[in-house]
């Protein structure tokens, strides 16, 4: 099952099997202090030199993300997402709590690249979720993301996690809209304050694509909230939920690319190490020009 | 299933769901000039020195191996094993191609630890060192690392690999070896040769936990040989293969166990994070010291 998502000239397919696809996180004020009082004066330099940085560093899609106290998404979003769509060409993460902020910055979107297919991010198992965010994933054509919650708020278990999904799933399904079209986000929950949290995570991943079959995201860095050394914890799991089905995870992209790779490569994703070795000298030539 | 290992006063439970046993790989000449040549001339300093800083480091179990051109291994791994075990107080894992060695030092680690119990590496699928291996792992009661290859060399398939680990563990069976006392080596080849080989493992040792149910060991590093960065490789690579079903690996401890302890505490097997909060703040004081 392939997720397709397409910029101006560019086209990203999500799929098992096939290289992780990162999502680039980094433009979202929470908290950023330093990018959310940027926003709130409608300076958005910030955005423009995340959008180029994340690039660089190799993300494949970026997340868009103006949500902060004080700010007006749905006049900002639009203009955030022009910015970005003009600055970088890569497929889009339109990502808001706001359903009329979402629309407004689709349908710029729309104009701006009329055969872009963005992601939405996202919807979640509530009722009202499902009815505000769905709609406009079926009129805009897009795929959405779809999180693992609902009114009750994050299942603590895997099956209840899974049966959210199974939810979102087919209500789209039932609009009209594609379930490869659908990416389930199983949340990640920080082990310093349950260390079965992890584990859950990964069962509810593992059950998602046996049942569903369908492309997952996570947000991985949650899971090491609150512990030292973060990054280990957020390698190890990012490998782990690799392995069992995540294929475009949202993160740090600077930070974890290389141990992305390094997964696929040892998932045999990677023939010939040229994708990890590529990589590697293009860090190694970075490091030396500085 | 529960392998347990002895020594003096240390007993080592390796079964799943239970906390990842390290065994240090340090004490083995392959590949150590200064090492080997220290052997050579029967100084076991640093074979002294290696186990001190590796069970410093956090190794449950200490592998000794002394095999190297030009030594008497049947007069020198005994005398190793001895030093090992007045030193440190974990338990071993016998190392040898040389069944005389094995048993002169398994005889005499017996005299020197009666109630314990060591491991032996190991034995393969290949007759003759099932017919020379295993008779020493029946008479002395220890547990024994069976290593997924034979006559043919190492199957280029992961059924190839468990096909031969059903043939080491029928046949342990078969002479009196319990089969929680067998501990298969699942083989890591490197992906930089075969962009497959990461794949071929992951999904051998998959297959060996679903089917024999065994506790598994992996010499991990081999798996990055001849790429740049290779840690990032060999801890995504262990994080994957223990959330498969690897539960002993043989590691240089003072570089993995860090990222070993994240995958325990992501897998639900470190309860209020302890270990992996113990383990950074002795390595937090431990680097202030100096």
């Amino acid at each position: 099952m392939e997720t397709v998502l397409r910029s101006a000239r560019k086209t990203v397919v999500i799929g098992p099997d096939k290289p992780t696809v990162l999502i680039g996180e980094r433009i979202n004020p929470t908290g950023k202090k330093r990018l959310a009082a940027a926003l709130a004066e409608g300076n958005l330099d910030i955005v423009r030199q995340e959008a180029e940085a994340q690039v660089e560093a190799g993300a494949d899609v970026l997340d868009v993300n103006v949500g902060a106290a004080g700010i007006d998404e749905v006049d900002l979003l639009p203009k955030a997402v022009k910015l970005v769509a003009e600055t970088v060409d890569v497929p889009l993460c339109v990502d808001s709590a706001n359903p009329n902020a979402l629309r407004a910055a689709l349908a710029l979107y729309r104009e701006l690249v009329p055969n872009g297919k963005p992601l939405v991010n996202s919807v979640n198992g509530e009722a009202a979720s499902m009815e505000r965010v769905l709609p406009l994933v079926a009129e805009f054509h897009t795929a959405v993301i779809g999180l693992a919650m609902d009114e009750q708020g994050i299942p603590p278990t895997a099956e209840g996690r899974l049966a959210v999904a199974r939810r979102i799933v087919e209500r789209a399904e039932a609009m009209g809209i594609p379930r490869e079209d659908v990416v389930i986000d199983c949340l990640a929950l920080t082990v310093g304050a349950d260390s079965r949290a992890g584990l859950v995570t990964l069962d509810a991943i593992r059950m998602v694509r046996e049942e569903l079959g369908v492309n997952m995201t996570l947000g991985a860095s949650n899971v090491s909230f609150g512990l030292p050394e973060r990054e280990t914890i957020n390698w190890a799991f990012l490998a782990m939920a690799i392995q069992r089905g995540v294929n475009c995870p949202i993160v740090d992209v600077a930070k974890v690319r290389p141990a992305v790779l390094a997964t696929d490569l040892l998932l045999g994703r990677d023939e010939y190490a040229m994708r990890y070795l590529k990589d590697y000298k293009k860090r190694l030539k970075a490091a030396q020009a500085k």
